[in-house]
């Protein structure tokens, strides 16, 4: 499982204040504790933080390569904030968060990401939206799947995001994803990584704890329909524990008495 | 989910020693707490605590029946110990557990499950032993669900179990379980129920902890692929929280917050 973590984003509160007040400290904590927790990307989200994205996007990740290696995955909406975010990186490798699937948004970023050394996020919505259904999705997957060939960015760094909403907003969401996911995964040999932002799928619920547990218990749905990646709180145990389990049962690892502590070093 | 409360067993010190000595408070105990966590069947296996299994299964049948109004689920590879434990529950709704899916077996199982208003568990397995592959379990399913329809036994009385085995035994077998279960699902319409004895996938784990977390994981997983029904420690509440919650993403029932107790009512 390929854990990006999800924590230093603007839309939090003690991010957004150490954006605003350039207090490194927060930013190196979120960064060094997210790291020891099995995040193999750190999420750079500046929200609505800042005046200058661009330049609150460069302080973060200057701030973020000088405290820990592990790699970062630039998240905005804006393309000049992902082109200062990739500048900042200076050729390190990242993973560009994210394009949707329209073909022309798709010959800027595929692009973008073979200069840069840089993985994608693409998401399977296009202009006229986020799909309802499971053919619109894997159609707007099979289009991304073959702009990735004709750019030549290798599938493995490729990530495919089928867009996970709400429970509330609809239930039959998440099956159709999992459908999604499966279909996904036989696209291509080897297949592209396929990715979720996980949170979402919880957003709804108010306690704590039936957040976490709507989330965790996804998450371990959709690996096993081939889910290899996700942004998510990489600092609940609960969730790592049970994404390390979920790939246990697939044969990802070996059994071990001990293999919770194995994968987190 | 069909929780079937798997703790009523003789391989389990407590209850070996109330069948030895006919203490009927701690199957009581046992039955109460098992319903009350949201079993809807109880398992009964007398194990080898008795000299005497059948008197033993009738004994355990009455006691349980006076207790509670959860139909059992009648555990043992001896026929006349399923038959002693189908008279004694006098025509109640039960469950037969199990016949393997050999031919002849099931012509004998499947009509004393009609004639006794009980369900069937029937393995995927003959006497060539448990297949390792996903055709050949399905090639059984496929011959149990036919000899079903012969005999007139209700679909959604057919429970087919893939058969769990210990995760160290082949890890690749979940994958398999998952795939088969997948097919199982379309096999008819309305389709069987799918089973599982769950515990078997955590034997070789030594912690208890790691033991629920690979149980809970695995169930989810098997959810997520189609499984409606386990034998499984409903005492362990996360487990229930989990595929309570499976089932909640799966769309059976509406988003509430207070989902997880509606579901123990």
């Amino acid at each position: 499982m390929i854990f990006v973590g999800e924590r230093i984003n603007g839309m939090y509160k003690d991010v957004k204040k150490a954006i605003q007040t350039k207090d490194a400290s927060v930013i190196k904590d979120l960064a060094q504790r997210q790291t020891q927790a099995g995040a193999k990307y750190l999420d750079v989200n500046v929200g609505t933080a800042a005046e200058d994205p661009c330049q609150a996007m460069r302080w973060l990740v200057e701030t973020l390569q000088a405290t820990v290696p592990t790699p970062l995955c630039l998240d905005s909406q804006k393309l000049d904030v992902i082109r200062a975010g990739l500048e900042a990186a200076g050729g390190a490798h990242t993973i560009i968060n994210s394009t949707s699937g329209d073909e022309a948004k798709l010959d800027v970023y595929m692009p973008l990401a073979v200069q840069n050394n840089a993985g994608l996020i693409a998401l399977t919505m296009n202009a006229a939206g986020i799909p309802q259904d499971v053919d619109t999705r894997l159609a707007i997957a099979a289009t991304i799947a073959a702009k990735a060939v004709e750019h030549g960015l290798d599938m493995t760094r490729l990530f495919i995001d089928p867009v996970v909403l709400p429970l509330n907003i609809d239930q039959n969401q998440p099956r159709y994803l999992m459908e999604v996911m499966s279909q996904i995964k036989v696209i291509s040999d080897p297949p592209p990584h396929i990715m979720c932002g996980l949170s979402n799928i919880s957003q709804m619920a108010k306690e704590k704890q039936v957040k976490e547990l709507i989330n965790r218990t996804f998450l371990v749905m959709a690996i096993a329909h081939g889910l290899d990646s996700a942004i998510c709180d990489v600092l609940d145990t609960a969730l790592v524990d049970a994404a390390v389990t979920a790939d246990l049962v697939l044969n990802k690892f070996i059994f071990s008495e001990s293999y919770l502590k194995a994968a987190r070093m």
